[in-house]
């Protein structure tokens, strides 16, 4: 017998780590649906110095994983970007979140945002008020009310959980449409 | 009176955190001279997983802290390089390499590759080998047995020291060239 948690109680933790905003959003997989925990933006901006953005980062993602014990980390990762000195940056800023992760021993699993909008809402280049209106029908919430960014976050978490399939009974779902297409009374 | 260490009894970490191998190395500046404490390297071309990789950075980064207490990390950072995605792995490595340094509360000294081989040998351009052999000379030692990779890490290390002025009396020095000028009997 595995001592490995049931696919009903698990709990994942989303960010879209950035160098202006941070977003980040939590779901809780206990029965049949997932739930939100939190989500929330940390932001930036206000910070003149790189390094202390690093550190307020990583010291928020820590800080997220020791109060929600996260089983998994689900990160919104561009593979590309304008220039060369922005994608050092962002990479730096996914490089502290990521270890983070790493400190606790946390599983990782990198998303474009394609791949994320894709399997959110069943198209790759859907807007960012598309995605946030999906996710508050899917964990049937309200609005957050907060800066967008935060969904960000979110939907990376609701991504992983679409490609593991943990609510309903072992088959795996490439997203939102085919989880509609098997579960019709959760249309929205 | 301050409590702060004095500039006899420091520790400087230097590191070249890459996506291949990481180089470090350590100088303890104790009396007039800089002392090489260690250095060496961390391979990572045997890790096919990124994440792997990331993970060794940030433990063998955290345990130079934790076995040598550095008060001060100097990491080479290059602001550009070759294409995006280098770029944003590059990003990765040191985010976090200096995350391990943010989590420890050490102060983070960036110099760019061209600064480290101005500062240690008075040629933005010099070879990895005209680095090395001036490191050597500097800090009276043997010919690292090893990749010269370490030599990187090291010096880092010895552009802050460089930086910081630490041996001799308070006067800043911007290099080993203006170092050599004041104390002439070091000259090799």
């Amino acid at each position: 017998m595995s001592n490995k948690k049931t696919n009903q109680d698990r709990i994942i933790l989303g960010i879209d780590p950035g160098t202006i905003v941070m977003g980040y959003g939590i779901i809780h997989l206990q029965g049949k649906d997932p739930k939100l925990s939190t989500m929330g933006v940390l932001k930036l901006d206000k910070f003149a110095d790189h390094a202390t953005r690093l550190r307020k980062i990583f010291e928020r993602t820590l800080s997220l994983i020791d109060e929600y014990h996260p089983d998994e980390l689900a990160i919104e990762a561009p593979f590309y970007g304008k220039n060369v000195q922005s994608m050092l940056k962002l990479g730096r800023a996914q490089g502290v979140a990521i270890a983070a992760a790493l400190y606790r021993q946390i599983p990782i699993f990198e998303y474009s945002p394609k791949k994320i909008k894709q399997s959110i809402t069943g198209n790759g280049n859907a807007s960012k008020e598309q995605v946030a209106g999906m996710l508050y029908s899917i964990l049937d919430m309200k609005a957050f009310d907060g800066p967008l960014d935060a969904t960000d976050g979110l939907a990376a978490a609701m991504c992983h959980y679409f490609q593991k399939n943990v609510s309903t009974g072992g088959k795996t779902y490439s997203g939102w449409k085919s989880f509609l297409t098997d579960n019709p009374d959760r249309k929205v």
